[in-house]
Parts: structure tokens; C-alpha cells; sequence
């Protein structure tokens, strides 16, 4: 024992990225879900985390129903406040990614310059956006949560595709178009591109281990 | 395919807590480090972990390095954003527990309100506040990122221990004295009570599987 009791040895960090790396058997990922309300974001999300979570994935989920009610319960749908609720969003998911783990994000996330500010957090290989594409009146016609209604009946203003911008993405890394893919077409689209991502860019692969 | 494209249907939550409880083979905690600066909070965390992964527990660890840079890089020091830092990082540490891992939290909290809002995300057996107890003499003169020189100087206005306050925990699970005990003994203290309270508690232990 040392004088002043604890031998205080500054460790910059025990353990890093790498070692949960090697440990999981799979890169850590964040898979970017974007798109306008009712475009199936959500769906899809849930879909592929339980697909990769099958194949061995050490996966978690961040969408509107754990961050809205937790971390970002004290942010509004001002234009400021949904910067806000993005880049928090991304700091998150860069620490889910430091330790190991593969996220999915669902989120509107309707600003280009928001969704570039979360990728520029990751190496490139490490950040996956996916615009989850679906024409405005075919996301109001189906209106899972009724939020359409409401924004139409002037409850919900700001309301994305109403009466707020939804910028599409420039340049995603895929495009699913759900007006055409069902739900089990989709995610096997989704786990093949990680898949064939993993295949060329990685040590070892994204999913179903080394 | 139905008329609308993908057949929208609501997963409330595909995969639980439950199912990444199960597939780690361990309950998901937070281990709660509070204490002044130099007592040794970070450096028994870091240490902690070590033995926690070593054990086969899926862990992370929150700390000023990856959470003052990043989410909460908007954050200063004033009473208000001290509590917003710690607000913060208590959700944060909630997503982690609900992706089934040990979260080690090392952070001077000094607030006992903050902590107590923190613990409240949790069901009791979540949570561990560990109290690493040194007196102010002893942590000023180890100092080991010369942060009480800076502060005494004047130069770090409201700094804890200096001019602002440190509350004792009230009823902390843990009291590790760093002025007697060295890193080695304070680590095996910490792992024993871990051991403990999923022995007691537990339908898995939380450490070293099922």
C-alpha cells in the first residue's frame, strides 16, 4: 500500500472497442434507419435486430419509444430540439458501438446535415444508413399511431411531411422502397448488405460471428 | 403483400430485456462509483470492469472521458448542468441495463438528489452505489491530473471539495476507503458484494454466467 493509500494508475481506459470486438465475434455497426412517419422504420428496425440477434449478434435498439421518454424527454419537435434529439442520438449509439454492440436507429431524422453530423461520430465502415422510402400518401393511408389525423387536424404541428421538410437522403447506403418490399423481403435485403459490407471492409464479419 | 406495401404491425419491443438477460447469461447492473476527484472512482471502475469482463460479463464503463466529450460536450459546470450531466448519464446507463449489460459508472455525482433520480430508473437490484470514501487532504495531495492545483488557483471555479459541495452518499450499498485500501483489495470487496447480492437476489447470478 502506498503512501496515500491507492496506488492511483491513470489507465486512458482498461478496456477498448477492440476488446469487445474480439470478445462479440462481430464488428460493432450502427444501422441507420431514416424516413417519413409510417414508411416502416420501426418495423424494419425491430425486424432486423431480432434476424441479427438469431444469428449470434450482440444487437440493441434505439428508437423514439426509449430515447423520447428517457434521455430526450425534455426536447420538443422545435427544429433546435430535433438537432438536439439527433445528435444525441448518435453520441449513444457511438458509445453502444464502443462497446461492442451492433444498433438500430429508427428515426424520421428529416435533416441531411443531422444524419451526416451522426455518421461523421463513426469510421465508415461502421455507420449504415438505410432510407426507408414510401410516397407521403401511402405513410398517411396506413397512419399506423393516427399521427397523420392529428397533424392534419392541426394537433401536431411541425409534423413531418406536412408541415415540416423531410430531406431525402443523398447518398445512403441502401435504399429500401416499401411500397414494394414486404417486411421478411426487406430485412433479408438489409442482412445481406451487412453481410456483403462486412464481407469486403472487415477483419472479420458483421454477423454470424468470425 | 398487402395493398399498402408492408404489412405495418406494431412490435411493442421484438426482443426484451429478458432475451438479452438470457443470452448473457447474467443480470444487467449498475455499479454506481461517487465520490471527490482523485479518490479513486475511475481508476476502481476501469479496474472493476477488467475483472467483471474476465469474468465472461457483458459490461461498459461511463466516465467523464467518453461522456464529457461527446453526449454531454454541451454541458459546463453550473449547478443546473451538473444535474443535467448526471440526468443524463443515469438514461444512458438505463439503455445499456435494457441491452443486458454491467454498466460502470464512474462519475463525482456529488449531488445526493441526483443519485437518489438516477437509482429511481432502476428496480433495486439494478443498482449499486458504491461510496469511494478518501478525505479531501488526501485526494488534494494525490491530484493526479493536478485538477485541485488548477482549483486552487482559481482557475476551475466550482469545483467539488474546493467550492462546491460533495454530499455523502446516505445509504450507499458499498463504502470502499481508498485511504486504506489498495486497488487489488478494493476490486475483490467490490466483485464480492456483486457476487452477493445476485447469490441473494437473483434468479442468475450476475457475474460468471448462470
Amino acid at each position: 500500500m502506498a503512501e496515500n493509500g491507492l496506488n492511483i494508475v491513470w489507465h486512458s481506459r482498461s478496456l477498448t472497442k477492440a476488446d469487445y470486438y474480439d470478445r462479440n465475434g462481430h464488428r460493432p455497426l450502427v444501422v441507420w434507419f431514416t424516413g417519413l412517419s409510417g414508411s416502416g422504420k420501426s418495423t424494419l428496425a425491430h425486424a432486423a435486430e431480432e434476424a441479427l440477434f438469431k444469428k449470434g449478434c450482440y444487437t440493441y435498439i434505439l428508437d423514439g419509444d426509449n430515447m423520447r421518454h428517457g434521455l430526450n424527454s425534455d426536447l420538443g419537435f422545435s427544429e433546435a430540439d430535433r438537432r438536439e434529439n439527433i445528435r444525441r442520438i448518435g453520441e449513444v449509439a457511438k458509445l453502444f458501438v464502443d462497446a461492442g454492440i451492433v444498433v438500430l436507429a429508427a428515426f424520421i431524422s428529416p435533416y441531411q446535415e443531422d444524419r451526416d453530423r451522426v455518421r461523421a461520430l463513426f469510421e465508415p465502415a461502421e455507420f449504415i444508413e438505410i432510407y426507408v422510402k414510401c410516397d407521403l400518401d401511402t405513410c398517411e393511408s396506413r397512419d399506423p399511431k393516427g399521427l397523420y389525423r392529428k397533424a392534419r387536424a392541426g394537433q401536431l404541428p411541425q409534423f413531418t411531411g406536412i408541415d415540416s421538410p423531410y430531406e431525402e437522403p443523398q447518398a445512403p447506403e441502401l435504399v429500401i422502397d416499401t411500397c414494394r418490399l414486404g417486411v421478411e423481403e426487406s430485412v433479408a435485403e438489409i442482412i445481406r448488405f451487412i453481410e456483403r459490407r462486412s464481407a469486403d471492409g472487415g477483419r472479420r464479419t458483421a454477423v454470424g460471428g468470425r
